[in-house]
C-alpha cells in the first residue's frame, strides 16, 4: 500500500507552492522532453496515473483526447483538479475528465469501477517512486492498454532516491557532487521533502526497465533528464542538475 | 579512433596481474550474471569485440560454437590469446578461433577482412567504454548479426565513468559513498587506472540504451551489477560495490 502523504496538510500546502503546481506543465522543467515522448492524443483514450491537480488531463483534453481518466490517491489533489475544471467551464459536448480516487496499486479495480477497460495511452508524472508493488502496477497497466499503445512516465532518478542521507557535497574547487550509496539496496527511503517522513521507494534504473520488459513492454526511449544549455541560461541555479539527473523519463510500447 | 592503452607496457603488465587476467572468466565477479545473459552457442557463429586474452572465445569453443572471431585493438593481447590457444592444443577438427587485430570503430572492415559477414552472437566485455563512435559501432554490429541474434555486453557503469576525480568518500558513520558529477556531460575522461592517462568515454546509461534502440535492437535485459550476499561472504572487500554498481550489463536482440 502506498503512503498518501499528499493529503497531509503540511505537505499539500508546501506542494501547492511548487512551480509545477502554480504554473502547471510549463512549470515543470522536464515537461518539454516528456511531452516529446507523448504520442498524438486526438481521439485517444488517456489514463493519467497520479494525476494530481489534473494539468495533464486538461492538456489531453485540449489535444483532442476522446476520453480521459485521472487517478490519484489524494482526495485533496482531486478536489483541486475538479475546481480547476469547473473554473475552465467547458461546453457540455467537450469530453469530461473522470477523476477517480484510489491507490494505484489497485489500479485494475479502480479502472473497472470507472467503467473503463481499455486505453490508448497511459501516462504518469513523478508518481511511480511511491509505488511498492511496481511489477503488479505495470501488469495492470499492460492489461488496460490496447495492443501497441504507449506508456510514458517520469519518476525520480534512482541516483536521487538511493542515498541516505540525500544531499549535495561541495568538492575542492567549489563544484557540486552527489554522493551515491545503497544504490543496489532497493526499498523504502524516508526523506523530509516538503514534509517530514515522506516515504519513497528506491529501485534501480535497471529494475524499472526490466519490470517493464517482464510486463511485455518494448522500450522505446529512456531519458535521464537534466537542464539544457538554454535552461541553464534562464535558470543558472539548475546547474547542479547536470551533475546528476533529477528525473528518469521512459517511453514504452505495449506489445501487440 | 580509440586509444590503444593495452599495448603500453606499464598497462599491459599491470593488466596481466588482475584476477580476470590470471583466472579468466571465473576471475571476473560479474561473469555469472553476464554468462546467464548469453544464449546457447552450440553451432553458432560468435563475434567477441575486445576479446583480450581470448577467454570468452575459448569458452565459446568449449560450448560448441561453430565459428569464433575475436577482435582486439591490442597486438599484445592477441599474441597472448594465441599462446593460450597453442598451449591448449586442439585436434585439427576443432573449430579454430580467428583473432583479428583492429580498431572496433572499423568493425565492418575488420569483419570483411576476416571473411565473415554474418554472426549469431555478438559479445563484448568491458570494451565499449573506450569507443568514441558507439553509434557507428552499434550499426556495424547490427549489420553483422543475423536477424533475431543476440548482442550481449558489459561496460563500466556510467556512475563510475562520469566523475572527475573518481573516488570514494567516507561519510559520518564510516559508510562509503561515490560522489557523482558531470553525469550528463558525455565525452572523454582521463583516469590513472593501471597506468596514467587512460582515456575512457563517458556516456549516460540512457545513451547506451537509446543508441541500441536507434540501431534497431530490442532491449531484453539491463543489469547494474553488484556483488550478491554470497559474493560478499566470500569477498567482504567488495562491499562498496553495492553502494554503486561498477558494471552495466545489457542483452539486446537484433530486430528481424
Amino acid at each position: 500500500m502506498t503512503q498518501n502523504i499528499y493529503d497531509t496538510s503540511a505537505f499539500f500546502d508546501a506542494y501547492a507552492k511548487l512551480d509545477r503546481s502554480v504554473h502547471g506543465l510549463g512549470g515543470a522543467p522536464e515537461w518539454p522532453e516528456l511531452r516529446a515522448m507523448v504520442p498524438p492524443m486526438a481521439g485517444k483514450r488517456v489514463l493519467d496515473l497520479g494525476c494530481g491537480y489534473g494539468w495533464f488531463c486538461r492538456w489531453a483534453r485540449e489535444q483532442g483526447a476522446a476520453r480521459i481518466v485521472g487517478v490519484d490517491v489524494s482526495h485533496k489533489m482531486l478536489e483541486r483538479a475538479r475546481e480547476f475544471d469547473r473554473a475552465e467551464g467547458h461546453a457540455p459536448a467537450t469530453p469530461q475528465i473522470t477523476y477517480v480516487q484510489g491507490d494505484l496499486e489497485k489500479l485494475s479495480l479502480i479502472a473497472a469501477s470507472a467503467g473503463d477497460t481499455q486505453f490508448d495511452l497511459a501516462y504518469s508524472s513523478l508518481a511511480l517512486h511511491y509505488i511498492v508493488d511496481l511489477s503488479g502496477l505495470f501488469a495492470a497497466i499492460k492489461q488496460l492498454l490496447a495492443p501497441g499503445s504507449s506508456f510514458v512516465f517520469s519518476c525520480e532518478h534512482p541516483m536521487v532516491t538511493a542515498p541516505q542521507p540525500q544531499g549535495w557535497i561541495t568538492r575542492d574547487g567549489g563544484r557540486k557532487a552527489w554522493p551515491v550509496d545503497r544504490y543496489l539496496d532497493e526499498g523504502a527511503r524516508t526523506t523530509d521533502w516538503l514534509a517530514p517522513g515522506v516515504i519513497k521507494q528506491h529501485r534501480t534504473l535497471s529494475s524499472y526497465l526490466n519490470l517493464l520488459i517482464a510486463a511485455d513492454f518494448a522500450l522505446e526511449r529512456v531519458e535521464e533528464w537534466g537542464p539544457s544549455d538554454a535552461d541553464l541560461a534562464a535558470h543558472p541555479d539548475w546547474a547542479g542538475e547536470r551533475e546528476r539527473p533529477p528525473f528518469l523519463l521512459v517511453a514504452a510500447r505495449a506489445s501487440a
